[in-house]
């Protein structure tokens, strides 16, 4: 199980750096600005989730192997991008696949500090959103978060389904894949099929 | 005095929640980004605070009915803000409201984890204005933080005279309440007839 | 030694307050908010570091000196801004100085936390850049850490030229005033010739 989690956390960690460093591919930034969105991308929510718990150290810190793979990532990326027809579809389908991950581990590591479930819930949200809301702020893009498509239910969808699942030895095992494939699969759909959710109306009722 | 503080930190959340979720009405968001707003706009600020002073756990952690007000408040916004003709009018009282409450409950509690005064006053503006500040960023929209009439000077009003009364033990006991009074005071002030503090000007002297 | 990096960081933090005061001039605020900028430019990337390291207690809570020498260059540079020709120089320079001193003083301090070099490095750029980013979010305008010239690399050039310096004892006496200058220098370089990276191009190879 730790292993899976720990497989799982560096995958997640290298789809949002090179969703990251994608993003500074559209802005013809130099290698190292590559390297720099890609890092905070692929950490910024795992940093903020490990902040919020006053964890001893965000997980970076304990194991640098995290850097690495977001240097490695962004660097692929510098060098394979011009492969991809369109780099921006790459970046969401990158974004989705992080989003899936990182809100069932966010509130993963959440419950095992501690805290509340409704705060579990949150941290999963927050790890997964608050990567790709840096990236796109630092770009002055309009955040993939606030974009039309189901994005932040995702989110929701699978730290919830985690919470609900890991509470029952029957489901426990299977409540990790479980949850992200149904994070994943609602995020795929918004983006395939442009889900959205009922908009705010002045006069409604 | 616990309790009076315990009830003004709620309603100081629920306020700013509001005023979150009034910002998502502005951008006819769907309902879950009305509450994402809301509770990032409700709990920043104490967030932050609670992050630089090292407290053992962030407030909402350590109890999730900060959560809860802040969900229950946007979502009465969705339901109820299109009752009100000015939006943008009530998101701008609701924020002074919160200022007032925050600037002063930020400085208490900086004061209480054993702060120099200079820093607790900072710990109190900031409180107070980071949740805006942050809402404004995401949506993009320039912070009303900046705008062009008093703000910061109101929390700065609050939170120094917070710090002053509350040394003498003659006005410790009115300290909390007369100094988000000034605050408030200040800032509808400022919104009703538009005080504003002079400008710089290159030329000046 | 423990002066040195006490003088130095106190330089630092003067000099980044009034690079965000500065900008606070560009955008003719008030003297409050000439304060804020210069305060949160000061010393928002030595926040961010001690938050990262989970030190006792954030260097300005515990120093209190830090926000006094904000606010002083804050509103020293209100009286004398307008002495100068070329404001945006001014700035560019001053943060140039700030760079090039935090780069190698966020490297050391994580260093001295017991952090793996790779961690120090990111956390000696993170220190020198992470203020003037704020500052130049808040006011909307392009960071000049995304600039075309050299900058994130001079911040590296330092942090990793400290972190190779200070492992030899011949040289370890020699790096803080080593790895400075050499991050001051690249920084000036780009600014006065204008030295690029190569950037991105799509169908590059």
């Amino acid at each position: 199980m730790a292993n899976a989690i720990y497989t799982f956390d560096l995958l997640g960690v290298a789809v949002f750096a090179i969703s990251g460093a994608l993003a500074a591919a559209e802005r013809r930034m130099d290698i190292l600005t590559f390297i720099l969105f890609g890092t905070i991308t692929g950490i910024g929510g795992g940093t903020l989730r490990d902040l919020l718990l006053n964890t001893d150290r965000v997980f970076w810190i304990h194991d640098p192997s995290y850097i690495w793979v977001c240097i490695g990532a962004s660097v692929a990326t510098w060098f394979f991008a011009h492969h991809f027809d369109s780099r921006r579809r790459v970046l969401l389908w990158a974004d989705a696949l992080g989003l899936a991950l990182f809100c069932v581990l966010g509130t993963q590591k959440a419950l095992a500090w501690d805290a509340p479930a409704i705060v579990a819930i949150g941290m999963g949200m927050m790890t997964a959103s608050f990567g790709s809301l840096i990236r796109d702020s630092l770009l002055n893009r309009p955040p993939v978060l606030l974009g039309p498509e189901i994005y932040v239910t995702a989110a929701l969808l699978g730290a919830a389904s985690f919470t609900l699942l890991q509470q029952f030895p029957e489901t426990a095992t299977l409540a990790l894949p479980l949850s992200m494939t149904a994070a994943f699969a609602l995020r795929a759909g918004a983006l395939l099929f442009d889900l959205r959710l009922p908009k705010y109306r002045a006069g409604q009722e």
